[in-house]
């Protein structure tokens, strides 16, 4: 195809699109180089509210527009940016985008982790291409290596930190010993986490980013309610003291496994191995580590959030779109799906488990303790107890188990709390090694 | 362009080859649905002496053949793989690849640094693609992410591990305390040094690395000769000791950097924080950090050699020209040159130092050193002055420089070591922050 130009309609404009459109301003030359042909901005959707900002009134009036049909109605727009976030309306707008056969981009985590498969099947209908490198992973290269670069591997095994604001919140918790409580109200007065920051520290977000991560290295479909979510609000400073002092570090992973037939997919706080590369991501960074049978491990790491990184990923499926509408070929298809897998219930997951439990300090309690990890096949690996409180006669009791079944551990956890020496369970972590 | 099959040509039958062609072989249903249509192996070229292997005898006489004309006038090939390495005869069999309208995937650092723009060319003239993803960093996805998931980007900086040999030495030397022979005897023992060691460990294979990874990153081309280079031979268990005690970690580290119009490149030991990620990157690994205006720093991790991960690398290649030969857009261009960046020379680069001499023991010493220093604007940042041989009446003393030009450096280490004080400069290293 013999284009003049390739037109962009953008949807909203907050922070993320108001930088897409500096970008696309700023860098016209270089990026109708990389194209063969300029990309011209030709209507940007915004909300009413939105018409005063400083950066929509840059773009200039007969640019702006708030209604959606004018947006659509548009015909000089190829590719729709869309940049408003949250399931609707932005589910309808790119259907109508993809119906109309127009190309879509998005940074949308929540839709494409949600609808995806329906959106690329739309998508594949009406001969268009559907992006989404923004959606996980901020700049850092994912959806692209995950589609295209680790194609010959059969991909076994995703571990990934996918949430910037919990392992601010972890970092700091680690590092300076403060509660969950005083590490949120700093990330909150960073910027880093929202006055409302439960989609981040329940671990929702992240369980949107697995989902598609997983469901592209596996070729399967799995959905934001296929993936077990558990927050870190749990932890607290005794459960990194007796991480470190056990040679681990604790991160909310994002981890998705592949077997035979099935596929595990979770979302919690996790211990893992001090010496690890990804014990060592701190602060506000991503970092993805990917298993298959040819690479090995692979690790991508980066800045996951913020205006200037999403936007590299916005630019860069716009301009791998663009290229592909000059080639004549902006509908291809770039993922297939393999049906058959199983969602594996979190019920059936082995894995190693942290217990950390108030118990009577006096002779034989730990005999109860063992008999009933014993009796649901758990086995301990190594035993602490410390910080006995002479006044109450209790102590912390600390207890590492060897791979156990979570429904066996789910059901020892409810019996051990009966028992007359063990005051509380005060939290259990998963281990990963 | 709708064919039934596409027909790859393998040249050279090493184990990087040989992995190809059993993935090609192992794994034909999954890449076929991948592609659109199957991938066949048509001719494969190995040398007289290979016609014994077992891998060229499992795959039988029909296929193999040791005649290059017969290898190219086989009608059936449309990409040809070559993974035989080395300079000459590979260029040669490229370029009658491309002249002969063959799509090109290649594992060969030497080449494509050496003659990657000239091929690109000619690749470009023929209408065939030119992939190379396999030349760095093994299975890790760069070249890929480098053309196209990066390009909203302007690359500011490169900084790599890009030698797994010499980074399992490294590792070795620090965490062992042994001598870089000690180090390197066991990394040939486990097969992780050849018998002879030269490329890896005067960071020649690291300079071809980088000079593809520049060029990519920074649209111009850097050529191996552009890339100043020095290995690691020198560095003892004393500079690991000193740089542990400053807080640092010691890598081969390929560095290159873009300023306006010029860009620097060059492979040497470096100092670099020991809380960095890239000093946390221990073994054969290879670790790559990128650095762009708007992704900040991302960070790729993985093995960098060895037939599983490179055979990754090379069957991606396929699939995605395979993919563009099915669409009919096998020959896009995929790196556009912005021409007009010169190459830095070494001496004009500015970066701290480590300096480790052999000084007279006694009063003064240290005011005729920093005169020196001073003279070529060279500010000292600390100073170590230990290890004092009572019976030579000398010591051992460390300096640390702030920011400081190549050429300044190495005229002072000149004038330094003629003052009578100076019994030897024992060595020094760039530092990194």
């Amino acid at each position: 195809m013999n284009k003049g130009s390739i037109g962009i309609g953008l949807m909203g404009l907050g922070v993320i699109s108001g930088q897409v459109a500096r970008v696309l301003k700023d860098k016209s030359e270089a990026l109708a180089q990389q194209v063969g042909c300029p990309l011209i901005l030709r209507k940007v959707k915004v909300l009413p509210a939105d018409l005063s900002r400083p950066q929509v009134v840059a773009l200039g009036s007969q640019l702006v527009t708030t209604d959606t049909d004018e947006f659509f109605n548009e015909p000089g727009i190829d590719i729709v940016v869309e940049a408003i976030g949250g399931e609707h309306p932005a589910l309808q707008y790119l259907e109508r985008a993809l119906s109309s056969g127009r190309h879509v981009v998005t940074a949308n985590k929540e839709v494409i982790s949600k609808h995806g498969a329906e959106l690329i099947a739309l998508a594949q209908q009406n001969k268009v291409g559907l992006h989404y490198e923004a959606s996980v992973g901020g700049g850092i290269p994912l959806i692209a290596p995950f589609q295209r670069d680790l194609v010959a591997n059969e991909l076994t095994g995703i571990y990934a930190i996918l949430n910037g604001t919990t392992n601010y919140i972890l970092t700091r918790m680690a590092k300076e010993g403060v509660d969950f409580g005083a590490a949120l109200g700093q990330a909150q007065k960073l910027g880093y986490a929202e006055a409302n920051p439960r989609d981040d520290i329940e671990g929702i977000d992240a369980t949107y980013k697995l989902a598609i991560l997983a469901s592209l290295a596996f070729h399967s479909q799995v959905r934001p309610e296929d993936v077990y979510h558990e927050g870190i609000s749990r932890l607290s400073s005794h459960d990194f003291r007796y991480a470190r002092e056990l040679g681990f570090a604790i991160k909310l992973l994002a981890i998705a496994k592949q077997y035979d037939n099935s596929i595990e997919a979770r979302v919690h706080p996790v211990f893992i191995p001090e010496d690890s590369l990804l014990a060592k991501v701190d602060g506000v960074y991503n970092a993805i580590l990917v298993e298959g049978d040819l690479i090995g491990r692979v690790l991508f790491f980066g800045q996951g959030a913020g205006p200037l990184p999403t936007s590299s990923a916005v630019i860069a499926d716009i301009v791998s779109v663009a290229q592909d509408i000059v080639h004549g070929v902006g509908g291809r298809e770039r993922w297939k799906l393999q049906p058959g897998k199983i969602i594996k219930p979190m019920s059936d997951i082995e894995t190693r488990y942290y217990f950390r439990m108030n118990v009577a300090d006096r002779y034989g309690v730990l005999a109860q303790i063992t008999r009933v990890l014993g009796e649901h096949k758990i086995s301990i690996a190594s035993v602490i107890q410390k910080e006995t409180d002479t006044s109450a006669k209790t102590a912390e009791l600390i207890i590492m188990t060897h791979p156990s079944r979570e429904k066996e551990v789910q059901q020892a956890l409810k019996e051990m709390v009966q028992l007359e020496v063990v005051k509380r369970i005060d939290n259990f972590v998963r281990v990963e090694v």
